[in-house]
């Protein structure tokens, strides 16, 4: 193995941390309005906050529910991983949700949710994620906050510049990170460069019930695709996805692939490739990928395997996509309201790059090419150029709007968000993160239509902000007014996981829309127990199916006999309550999987695989009357030659 | 089945909820001293809270760290419960922490954390928890915040009155909620009544080290063992427990458990007991329960499954149990931080029973029993009563103490804390709670020496406290400042799970003691890489092991050939920064497992079966340094009769 010394890089990490530190100490010892922010981030008991923030988990793959200004977590929604509190990918319902071409996967690293627009404005109808790690892109119903769709990405590695929908939320895009033979196939890795290829995929959301469709995959060069925005306004019609690694190069990528002083912003120009696509274009490919559907009314997931996917050459289809050269590997790439300028922030310099969409299009129309990449054409840098913000900070990463004219950018190395104007490209304010931060979010801040009265800024490190935890500490959130003139930063609060990116919107918007229950009557699960003289156990050879009812505060049957060791028991369980926020749970002692933690109106399912003879508990884990504790009953397990018939009963 | 009417006890329920909305309406429209209380909970950002909160999951089996007095969640810690976050119960290294005799288990109920003391003090070295549904006690080590034991608890079922220190942290106490045939044997379930048997088990911990074993377990009659505290003081070597179900009931518990007008407080002289099986004293009986022990140097754990328990018949040994009659199937059993008072809260009651440690002893020593159940006296209820609490509430369930003379009550029926006078037993002050209050705790509540400037309320509905999340919404903490005559409630900050119950403790006892990393140099872990000249891949049939490193922004090696189709693929990888808060992750597409998140200094293992050739990436979900994002790697898998050799580079 060959040793290397990355002295240089390793001081990029460094000088971060000491200049962070060295704000924070200041920070700490310089006296803040406190008592003003206080109140700005105090919701008294009692009252609700004013937006919703939906933070991406990263690396916990789920997705979490906050409310803003008080910072208060709110949920934890399962979405790419594994929950042993809410059952989910333990329960036979869900179990298919994380179902993949590679089987059953319990965990992924989500990214970027953002929420469903109409007209160019969050219309609040969804939350889309994409699963970085075994590609994927998920869609959260804002009605009952659960995830009900999963697609797996086919041709995608590292399913990082997704997952973004365009204005009137026609499609989502997933674009992939890493570049990989496509088909996959055994070659050496060396041989990257050339023969690679990077998919940029379009999935159709369809307008009645937002089901998922992957409508087409654009297969370009073998470069990294780094992060995307679509265009609104005068650019609807458009996608723009950064790039890195134009080197191609295979190893090392933290030496090899800063080489060239510009990488591109990729615009693909979507319109054009639907219209292809629509007349037939595009080839056939033979794929294989998980779609997997939550339905609500049997509350259980189905998962089928898709074989074929649609391949776009984007050499075939004229004007579909040209390559906007900009500085020093970008990652963010944001577009403003206006849908007129592209952001692209290259992390290793200290200057933002604003491309005008209007420019863009005119050297398109006058061909003013600086050569091709692969067959795409390449717009001169000049040509395409609106401005540069020289920021005086370093580390640029990604940038958001408040609709009044001012953009706001984080600097990851100088740990700092920097408002600038949009036009003039002259910085205003900035403000010292702690630290080290990576997204920032305003509600509708991706939109036609930001809401600009706070800017949430998430931070990679923390450090010493916090009471500590051992070597584990939390990643965190910062949020700052962005109402007046400066920014003021108001609170610091711990975050779930890494809190990579956000999505927010003004609460009125989604919470009169928010299920309190599910309506009995409308339970279609195909093992519920409608009410007690539904409630029976059946064998069929070693399977024992149990249907159950619960209510305050007993189980419909409470005593079960003739259940056999080397029996596997289906409890099939239904909660008849139909009054909000009375859920109950069910857990059986010795079961191999999670509880289940069931709604009103909601039927699931445990398998429990008796291996002992005995008399054994289950009881309702979910607090949920003065006589909860007395929720319990008793399995009797007797030898797998018993003749014990099967019972079930209750109070008797 | 036999169809039953609750509306008696379904009106209980709904008694609850109707009390608590209308006090929820009342307190949303009177103006509260909001400013104030916006400066008594905010901390400035930098600044730290003053008290760490060690916050049950319930359900989630994991337990919360947060801080007080800004509600803020620092830190999930698994206990167990899987956490693909954190890699727990995923990776190698951690699997055996989940084993039972029931085999691994991904998911159980934490109910109450109970933190080590000293001298009757809060030590701030561990914090306890028990797991309800497959009886086990957990070990968080406060150095580290993570879980570094667990011990299975055999002949037991619903391990709820658990698990409480003595006051030198000799014991840590797990009683039974569930009585079960012992040992467990095929009977019909309604010859419960005499034939089960209700364990209490008493784990000695290592005073150095504090490794935990079951020193003995206390057999007592097959009644429902709720609650339990620790005697202090003058009452040291005494242990109290609740008891339920006394009736011996087997059935819709909700009716057939209530039928008792006074249930039992068992009071256990556990020094009695020590000395007798120091003696000899005590049956060895076969067991099979499963000792998880992680070591902090090989950052592994281990699984032993141990196969005898002492066991003691409380009959045998003179003067070791006693039963005092309480009211109402009584759940908390809480002792003043005097040792002199025992209070037994009737769950069905309005009173508050407190029994007087000086009186017990007189009765024993005078003999003034009134009758025995199953040979344990029993005292008279009158000879052993301090006082009753005229609360004027309904449903009271736990009690904590400031310090200062003063008791909290909660009431789960009337949703509120009640704040009473030792000693005179008259009520001075109540505050509503939003709503069904269970547990709360003043920090140090539970010791000689309590910290009485906050109560938190534990609350297990929400309704309309915070922004909607569908169908499940979150379950709730309440900070009330109990340091003036009034308590004055300060926030609603939500929580993670069911905030079962919390040991609270002033953060300067903890945050001294926190690790700031692994240090390389005491790492042991059997497959750690601790330089580069160490990385190498090893190939044994069709296991294949990765040494690797990591460190900002590279794997060593970052291209590995000659891994084929069916191979077993262990990447062994070790984080080789030593600087605070670097974490690095690995992930790798299509594995069946969640990602590794690895701390400075340590090694992890997961294990990758690919089952299609292609090269495949993996990379660091971590964001550790500008250059993060070109931290990843490829593994090229060729076919099963391949004959490419293994091998890794780096930069090559």
């Amino acid at each position: 193995m060959r040793k290397y010394s990355f002295i240089a890089l390793a001081a990029l990490g460094f000088a971060a941390l000491l200049n962070s530190c060295a704000k924070g100490e200041k920070s700490a010892s310089s006296g803040a309005l406190a008592s003003n922010a206080a109140e700005k981030v105090y919701v008294k008991p009692g009252t609700h906050d004013d937006f919703y923030a939906f933070v991406s988990g990263g690396f916990s793959g789920q997705l979490s529910v906050y409310g803003l200004p008080s910072g208060r977590l709110f949920k934890v929604i399962p979405v790419f991983s594994q929950d042993p509190e809410k059952a989910y990918g333990y329960n036979e319902e869900t179990k298919p949700m994380l179902n993949t071409s590679h089987g059953f996967i319990p965990w992924d690293d989500a990214h970027h949710p953002d929420i469903s627009q109409t007209n160019g404005e969050l219309d609040g109808r969804f939350v889309f994620i994409n699963g970085n790690n075994t590609p994927r892109i998920a869609k959260i119903d804002l009605t009952t906050f659960e995830t009900t769709e999963i697609i797996e990405i086919p041709n995608s590695a590292g399913n990082h510049s997704s997952s973004f929908v365009t204005e009137n939320t026609e499609y989502v895009v997933a674009g992939t990170r890493f570049s990989v033979p496509v088909p996959q196939r055994d070659m050496p890795i060396n041989e990257y460069k050339g023969n690679f290829k990077g998919a940029l995929s379009f999935l159709s959301v369809d307008p009645e019930d937002g089901r998922m469709d992957i409508k087409f995959q654009l297969m370009m060069p073998g470069f990294d695709y780094d992060l995307s925005h679509p265009g609104r306004g005068k650019s609807h019609g458009w996608f723009f996805f950064t790039t890195y690694n134009t080197e191609e190069a295979n190893s090392l990528l933290e030496v090899n692939a800063s080489q060239n002083d510009k990488d591109f912003i990729a615009a693909v120009n979507w319109k054009v490739i639907e219209e292809y696509v629509n007349n037939g274009g595009g080839t056939k490919m033979p794929a294989n990928y998980a779609h997997n559907v939550y339905d609500e009314h049997t509350h259980s997931a189905t998962s089928t395997m898709k074989k074929e996917v649609l391949v776009v050459d984007p050499l075939k289809v004229p004007g579909a996509v040209y390559f906007l050269p900009t500085p020093k590997s970008p990652h963010g790439c944001d577009v403003d309201p206006s849908g007129e300028y592209i952001i692209g922030n290259g992390k290793l310099s200290a200057d933002l790059t604003v491309h005008s969409f209007t420019k863009m299009l005119d050297a398109i129309e006058k061909k003013k090419f600086d050569g091709e990449a692969y067959g795409i054409p390449i717009l001169k840098f000049e040509d395409v150029l609106a401005g540069t913000v020289n920021s005086g900070g370093l580390g640029p990463l990604h940038t958001e709007f408040d609709g009044k004219g001012n953009a706001y950018t984080t600097f990851f190395i100088s740990s700092e968000v920097v408002k600038w104007k949009l036009e003039t490209w002259e910085v205003v304010d900035r403000q010292p993160c702690y630290y080290s931060v990576g997204h920032l979010m305003i509600p509708g801040g991706n939109s036609r239509k930001p809401f600009g009265k706070y800017v949430m800024a998430m931070n990679k490190i923390t450090k010493d902000r916090y009471l500590p935890t051992g070597p584990e500490v939390t990643q965190s959130a910062q949020l700052y007014d962005i109402s007046g003139e400066k920014m003021e930063l108001l609170l610091d609060f711990p975050t779930i996981g890494e809190p990579h990116y956000a999505a927010g919107i003004p609460a009125d918007i989604v919470k009169k829309n928010s299920k309190k229950i599910f309506k009995l009557s409308e339970n279609k699960h195909p093992h519920a127990t409608l009410n007690d003289s539904e409630v029976r156990i059946e064998r069929n050879g070693k399977e024992v199916h149990i249907y159950m009812t619960m209510i305050r505060s007993h189980f419909n049957p409470d005593n079960i006999e003739g259940v056999k060791v080397g029996d596997k028991v289906y409890f099939h369980v239904t909660n008849l309550e139909q009054d909000y926020d009375v859920p109950h749970g069910i857990s059986m002692i010795g079961a191999q999987t999670s509880e289940l933690l069931i709604m009103p109106g909601q039927t699931e399912t445990f398998v429990w695989e008796p291996k002992q003879v005995g008399v054994w508990p289950f009881y309702c884990p979910d607090f949920c009357s003065a006589l909860h504790q007395e929720m319990q009953g008793y399995v009797r397990v007797s030898p797998a030659d018993s003749d014990i018939e099967l019972s079930g009963t209750l109070g008797e």
